[in-house]
Order: structure tokens, then C-alpha cells, then sequence
């Protein structure tokens, strides 16, 4: 992958279904701030298009809201190169909306990557995932909010991509950080 | 580096001196998850100490607040793995008192690692700091807030890292994908 045009990537940031702290399935709120970044580091390394997954409607408009403040609005004047970020946003009510619109788009549907914090049997490495994106097919990184998609969601996808480690046992990072740390190590040049 | 208690890396957020979109020096403000991201990022890649530089009071106590909820308060109690991570967020009013705090530490001067958006002149690639973080020396990674840290700045550090790279020629990432991205590069588990 040698330009952004060539990348099939896509991004899915998952409100719902996750897991709180206790394991309970929820639907979790939109961080502004996970607009933002993920946005920024979609663009970097060429993600075609960046999906923020709620199915709750005032989350919806709200995001809906922040983005065209800084597409259409005031914020995109003031900051073109953050309006040409968030310009990749798409807000879907449900994870399928979001898997059918890419399949339309590239006529193929996409393989599912899904992330984790915690270790999953039969996960793939980095550089096997790494050498698959260099395929001319469409890939859907899939991150989760709150404490992480729920194991059924995990289950039904294609691949399941190992965790991220650092050099101790703590792996909890935010959404935005294993976003960019994901996206850097799949595409990012070495 | 094989575990966190090997390392002598550590990070420091500056907010002064920082240039603004017009390229003045400014003093930027603390953003909240500026500390929770970097400080969870810090954590994982056996960072050994945090410092957050800001020379504005109301800043510095406002950072102390924060991180007080999360380490000493409420917050600490609710999510312990949050108050292991802020537990290393140093407060300073410049960062030359950093500087000297790890000096007097580590009983040795550390070396400045600076990072910028921008091409540097004798940058250093980060497979090449990555070997040197190895030796039994501390290291200070720096890292700029609002439009990066000031030419002269940077000059006066030991050694300038590469800017990120993506796929393509964005490069606007925000500071916490930023730092995330480049402990993973340099200590991240290959």
C-alpha cells in the first residue's frame, strides 16, 4: 500500500452492543473526543471511511451535530485540515447498516476485524493482518467502547485481531490510542 | 527491554513554550484527556514518570484536582486501574524542574527526545532510538501541545525523532495518538 487511494480500509467505532464493567451488555455515549482523533488517525493512514455506530437518536444527532460544525460549518473554516478529517465520519444506527453501505460501495463484502483488549483464542498477529490489507479486498476494523464489544459480537466475525501489548500487563489504553497504535502498526510506514 | 521496571523512559507534555496556529508563542490549556490517555499509553509502555509542564496556575491546579479524583479520591476507588496509571502524572511549572526532578532520580541528566509534526533537520528514525532506549541511560520524550513546540525548543534538545507517517501526506494527529503511537514504535512488543 503505497497511497491512501489504494486502501480498502474502513473503521467501525461500536457504541452498542458493549460491555460495562460488569459485563452487562449497553449501549455507550459518544465521546467527542473519539470523533476527533479517530478521524485525524483514519485519515493518516488512509481509511476510506469511518463508522460511528449508536443506535440511540439524540447520540445520532449529536454526532451528527459535531460534525458538520467542522465540515459545513464554522470549525471547517477555521480548521480545514480537521474539516477534511472528519469529513470520513458516517453515522449508522446499527453495525449491519454500516457493513452493508461498504459492501455496496465496493460491490464485495467486507472481512470483519474485530479488537480486544483481552486475548481471544485464534487471533491473527499484526503482519499476518498487515500482509492480508495489502489484498485488493475491503477490510472493517471494528473497535468497541466502554469495556469492549460483547462476546457474541467477537464471535461472528472474520478475524479476531490479537491484543495490543506494551511492555508490562497493563493493556487497558483508550479507544483513541488503540485506534491509532492499530492503525499504525496494520499501515503505518515502517 | 523486557519488563516496565527496566526502563528509564520518561514523557513530558509541554504546553509552554508552544506555538499557536499562527506560529506565536502561546501557553495552550490542559485538555482532561490528555492525561488519562497519555497516562494509560505511559503505564503500559513502562513509562516511569509523567510530567504535565504548564506555567499557568490555574492550570496547574486544575491538573491537581484531576488527578487527585482519580489516585487519592472517588475516582481511584471506582477504577483502580485508571489511579495506576494518573499515580504517574508529575505536575510542573517548567520543564527545566523536570528535567532536574529525573536527573536527581536517576542520578544522571536524561536525554531530550524531541517530537514534531514537522520535518527536522538530523532527525533521528525511530528504529534507531528504538535501539537506543536500550541502554541503561533515562530518556525524556517530548511532546508539544496546541501547533507543537517552539523551533528554539527544539533545537536545544539532544536528539529531534521523525514525524509520523502515514499513507499518505496528513499528518495532523492529535497529541494523544501521537504519544500512543510513538511508545509503541519505540518499547511496543514486537
Amino acid at each position: 500500500m503505497t497511497s491512501s487511494s489504494d486502501s480498502r480500509i474502513y473503521v467501525a467505532l461500536v457504541h452498542y452492543p458493549v460491555t460495562d464493567k460488569n459485563g452487562d451488555t449497553i449501549a455507550a455515549a459518544v465521546t467527542n473526543l473519539d470523533l476527533h482523533d479517530i478521524a485525524r488517525a483514519c485519515i493518516t493512514y488512509g481509511v476510506q471511511g469511518y463508522y460511528v455506530v449508536t443506535p440511540l437518536k439524540d447520540q445520532m444527532t449529536l454526532v451528527s451535530r459535531i460534525v458538520a460544525h467542522w465540515t459545513t460549518g464554522a470549525g471547517g473554516v477555521y480548521n480545514p485540515k480537521r474539516r477534511e478529517a472528519l469529513e470520513r465520519i458516517r453515522i449508522k444506527a446499527d453495525f449491519k447498516s454500516a457493513v452493508d453501505e461498504i459492501e455496496k460501495k465496493e460491490a464485495c463484502k467486507p472481512k470483519t476485524v474485530v479488537t480486544s483488549a483481552r486475548e481471544q483464542s485464534g487471533s491473527v498477529p499484526y503482519l499476518y493482518l498487515r500482509e492480508m490489507l495489502k489484498e485488493p479486498k475491503p477490510f472493517l476494523l471494528v473497535f468497541g467502547t466502554a469495556w469492549g464489544l460483547t462476546d457474541e459480537f467477537m464471535t461472528e466475525a472474520d478475524y479476531r485481531l490479537a491484543p495490543l501489548k506494551g511492555v508490562g500487563g497493563y493493556n487497558h489504553f483508550s479507544v483513541r490510542s488503540a485506534v491509532s497504535i492499530t492503525l499504525d502498526r496494520l499501515v503505518g510506514e515502517r
